[in-house]
């Protein structure tokens, strides 16, 4: 009789294949406590296999405990070893399909131009850095990340950002979003209260509503967060924190005045609060230097996050949190039970990426690019669509915001727009108090070269048109 | 008279020096709303530097709102600027002071050897695929991590660990520590409970602790997880899952035997719950080949998470988890939101090495180099104190337990230890019941040499014969 199939063309070797049927023949119940295996002679003889491959397959059985072994008589399946329901899944997986929508021009915003990404340059500093890296940068390291790394960012923070810390005030993160993450886990619980700019990406609600805490959306105008707004709240119910991200608001695009920042801060001290100062988009300023940060006019108030995902690419994830010296350890502790740091030896290479230059001229280089890329989308738009579109947030960033003075961007909308070849971003979809902006979208062009977004902006006119809605 | 003053020694742009002597000159008050500032011109004239340095610090100032200007007048300060309390930090942060400590010999479980990861090897490869990788590699991707890698990974486990997995059940993480702060966002509530294993990694109880749940310990003796405490427990308590460290039980060594994988499954089916399968230390196995998963004989019951920490680098933070199908989508968002994805380029590389059949080589060859420091701990333990010590664990991983029959590892004595310069690890800082474990000590042997061992042997008895515990 034959025991089992087994099958040379599957890429499965064969001591795995014996041993997965013996092991499903017991675990079925087809072989229960006591039965005697054929010995591995017959097995390797009624297979026409070598012997011993079949060994092999008996002692994993057997290691794993499923067979036992009586002195000369051969091998017995053990106790105990029967499991109702069992059925073995597929053999082996299948690859996943990939997914890309063809032809779409897609305006999303926050994607930073990927071909002109330095691969080469960014590829031979992590060999280098892997190269000549100290051992210790390959075992466990501290949460809040390298030394090497933090000293060389708060050196560019202070030079580029105003931003002041020493390293110790630094805990690098997988991203902002990491960064986040971290500030809802270590200052909010059910009954707090965050005051947060509306709108804000959609993501930053989840993230903070996910703790149970209350967000209290603060309107946004022309110079950012609305500050007579704040006073409103009542102070017997005083916020965490107060989230803002004063660089180039996400996503209307403005960005907050020296006036509203004063009075953030002298907020921030009269009911005892945090500000969260999310700095995302500040080096991508088009007509001047970037506007220094929040936090180096009060260091003790502010928690200050950065990224290099607009600056250099967001599949390397890597993020950082300046904090107020009371609040270093905690961040500490709650990033080691996150993750217990970011990859070290990315964090060197970005260590000397920035130390050599790389990426302040990077910066520099890209600044020039995206500038003309912003001037053809709202040269495209103006001409297109005249007085019918207003611009917000073009000093600044990866995105601007257009509102149209004709057009009520639905759902209904934007899918029409889709089929037309053109993907948008209303700015309803990241609202807290709805309606508002339901005549705005979110145009992101960091990665869209010129022609596409010439095109796009085409594709836009027209898909409108089909609905209806040309002026 | 002379306005400020400026250092020409300093490491830092005299426009910036102007632009922040004067920031802080508004922000004090000592200039108040409308006062004129002195012209560029005459500027430049009294610190002896280029117009042009100055007009540049004006143009920030003006620029973030601090002053105005008046047609033909010059540059005023801006009302509403004032903040009280301001003081600029001090100018330049210091780098931060290295720590080592000299000589100690330090057995330190869960490091593997750091001498003999494969830095150029793994350098290489990053830079290949920093060179050839898609686009999108460089963009925002998918939490779940890049298809190319799940689906190698699905392939390996299958092949190593018996591990059965579409590539769309795999969620990439950074590291175990990731995976098991998943499980506790996604499963865990203050109204939990978590039966689990005791002894147990100190880290993993203050994680499932953080989110109230409640840690119900289930003892460990030889064969694992004591199965006969689990039925105690009252049904109409259902955990939410039980935690289990099955291949080589943290800290105790054991390995849970295929009976009590059974009882396992048959109870989670009985209170439909999950079973947490940590499978960390899992290849290191020196008699035999790897036990296979839990996973493969459930794969809907049990949540698996596997690590590279051990087998590559704990610096790289690369980890993952293997899913029941209803739990894929609640993962992938919780990751989302956690940092929204693991680094790409890493990923790529992972998958690249370990296709090209790097990983199975670099394994195999660490752990002949293991199984050797493995041999020689035990060895001197035996040889230096015979039967007053008893070793656990020693069938697989990178640590071992040593049992005293005359020894309790208090504070006290593990410092003393310390300052006889070998540093261990009680087995009681992981229990939760406490006292059952005073006896034991983990030493990890990864990373240390075999010369280093048989010294850190001979320290381990100097110091305890110091503490007057010599058997």
């Amino acid at each position: 009789m034959l025991w089992i199939d087994i099958d040379r063309d599957k890429p499965i070797p064969l001591t795995r294949q014996i041993y997965c049927e013996f092991r499903d023949k017991i675990l079925r119940g087809e072989w229960t406590a006591g039965f005697k295996l054929p010995s591995t002679r017959k097995m390797a003889q009624e297979l026409r296999i070598s012997r011993n491959v079949v060994i092999e397959a008996y002692d994993q059985l057997f290691v794993e405990g499923y067979i036992e072994s009586r002195q000369g008589s051969g091998y017995f399946v053990a106790p105990g070893i029967y499991l109702e329901q069992f059925a073995r899944g597929t053999d082996l997986p299948q690859p996943s399909p990939g997914d890309q929508s063809e032809g779409l021009i897609d305006f999303r915003s926050g994607v930073p131009d990927l071909e002109h990404f330095p691969r080469s340059l960014w590829g031979k500093t992590v060999q280098r850095v892997c190269q000549d890296a100290p051992l210790s940068a390959f075992g466990y390291n501290r949460p809040e990340g390298r030394a090497e790394l933090r000293d060389v960012l708060s050196r560019y923070l202070y030079r580029t950002r105003g931003v002041q810390c020493a390293p110790e005030r630094i805990v690098m993160t997988s991203g902002a979003t990491q960064a986040l993450m971290l500030i809802a886990k270590v200052l909010l619980a059910p009954e707090s209260r965050v005051l947060i700019e509306d709108p804000i990406t959609q993501d930053i609600q989840t993230i903070f509503a996910s703790t149970g805490a209350r967000l209290c959306p603060v309107p946004v105008d022309a110079c950012g967060m609305a500050m007579d707004k704040l006073s409103a709240t009542p102070v017997n119910a005083a916020p965490s924190f107060v989230f803002v991200t004063p660089s180039h608001q996400f996503p209307l695009g403005t960005t907050l005045t020296i006036q509203r920042r004063i009075q953030l801060i002298q907020y921030a001290r009269s009911v005892d609060c945090y500000i969260v100062e999310d700095d995302y988009d500040s080096e991508f300023r088009y007509e001047s230097p970037p506007i220094s940060s929040i936090q180096g006019l009060a260091p003790e108030r502010v928690i200050y996050i950065g990224s290099f995902s607009k600056i250099l690419s967001p599949g390397l994830r890597l993020g950082y949190l300046v904090l107020p010296e009371a609040l270093v350890e905690r961040y500490q502790k709650a990033k080691w039970l996150t993750d217990l740091h970011t990859s070290s030896i990315d964090q060197l290479a970005l260590a000397r990426f920035i130390e050599e230059g790389h990426l302040e001229k990077y910066v520099t280089r890209m600044k020039k690019l995206y500038k003309k890329r912003r001037q053809c989308l709202t040269d495209a738009l103006r001409d297109t669509f005249g007085d019918q579109v207003a611009i917000w947030g073009e000093a600044a960033g990866l995105h601007i915001v257009a509102a149209f003075s004709h057009v009520r961007f639905t759902p209904d909308v934007v899918a029409a727009l889709e089929a037309a070849g053109v993907r948008v971003y209303p700015v309803e979809e990241h609202t807290i108090a709805k309606g508002r902006h339901a005549d705005k979208i979110v145009l992101g062009y960091g990665n869209v070269g010129e022609e596409k977004i010439a095109e796009g902006v085409a594709r836009l006119e027209k898909g409108l048109a089909l609905h209806g809605m040309h002026g």
